[in-house]
């Protein structure tokens, strides 16, 4: 079997941390590049991804995620979250990106500058939100398959309040909106929903062949 | 390094395929399987994954990506759709799924079932397919995943019209919409792209650690 299969049948979403253990430095940054090499639309990245270790800061979060004990009790909590708006400056600085990365001029990117202004600049700002947004998804992919590479766990949350934990973060200042919480870490031998069979939809219900 | 990050580093979004090579039946298996153990929120798998092999098909669909060669050239393409509804069935048939799955009594979830029916409930039609279209790019990371791991190549597509894919594969009369197209085989010799650096943000500018 695919080592990739493996790691998906050996993860769950994990319902009890072991909060003694913590997330070594080399594994922290191979989640973190996991998550930086995502892919994006037009590989813009328009989002932050916050790596929050502070105990104080995640005892506020608690409470804006239904107060799932995940939150303080992980090794770290990863929230991800979206740019609420997307300005011409944002692809500017992508494409000097490009241009010193690949060793390129700027002015050679100037035509696929414009064709993705006029895309994204048509966009309404609530279209423009709900697209960053959906990148963030692919990020979270990407930490929850490297994590499982490493055996480490990490429960995807969509379930919390994004307001609350945009005041706590302070995130409205920086034109971000929170998308996915995820707390990593190390299941406790305690959590019995590790030994449940996972449920998904059979082949027949998700897939058709044309 | 993780063998995840090799991945990564491996993969690129395709520009030209080699129109001679074809996904072996085993492999197509291993990346439906891999498509199917996506997580997505609450387990509910909202969306289906049609697999388009049928060239003329395939022929109708160019034109509405922008006339992309890789939706013909490609081995097969895969179209994510969501769902644009979700109704008290959907999540009845979740629940369904997981007391057999689990050898457990459906009424044993009843109040969970209720839990969730309040929250998607309250959810307006347009953040229930909001919501259900951002699920499929869980879908899609887990697909880019582990064809890198095949070493079989995909490129992940946003650019291209909904509404005419939507009417190409009569997705309307579905309660679905095309979200994400997803070309995959083996890159051509030709592409010159696959020699290109690949462009991310740095870890400054993408992480805030708290």
């Amino acid at each position: 079997m695919s080592t990739f299969l493996e790691n998906q049948n050996w993860r769950y979403a994990t319902k009890k941390f072991d909060s003694t253990k913590k997330i070594s430095r080399e594994d922290l940054n191979t989640l973190k590049e996991a998550i930086r090499l995502s892919s994006s639309s037009y590989g813009l990245q328009l989002y932050k991804v916050f790596i929050v270790e502070n105990p104080e800061l995640r005892t506020k979060i608690q409470p804006a995620a239904w107060g799932q004990s995940q939150i303080v009790d992980a090794s770290h909590l990863i929230v991800f979250a979206n740019q609420t708006n997307v300005t011409d400056e944002d692809i500017d600085g992508y494409l000097k990106n490009v241009a010193q990365t690949r060793n390129i001029p700027e002015t050679a990117l100037t035509g696929y500058g414009d064709f993705m202004k006029g895309g994204i600049g048509a966009k309404s700002d609530d279209e423009k939100s709900n697209w960053t947004s959906k990148q963030t998804y692919l990020a979270l992919a990407n930490l929850l398959n490297a994590a499982a590479e490493l055996k480490i766990d990490v429960t995807p949350m969509e379930g919390f309040v994004p307001e609350q934990v945009n005041e706590i973060l302070g995130l409205n200042d920086l034109g971000l909106n929170a998308t996915l919480i995820a707390p990593i870490g190390y299941r406790s031998t305690e959590d019995a929903t590790q030994h449940q069979k996972k449920v998904r939809k059979s082949n027949e219900e998700l897939f058709i062949t044309l």
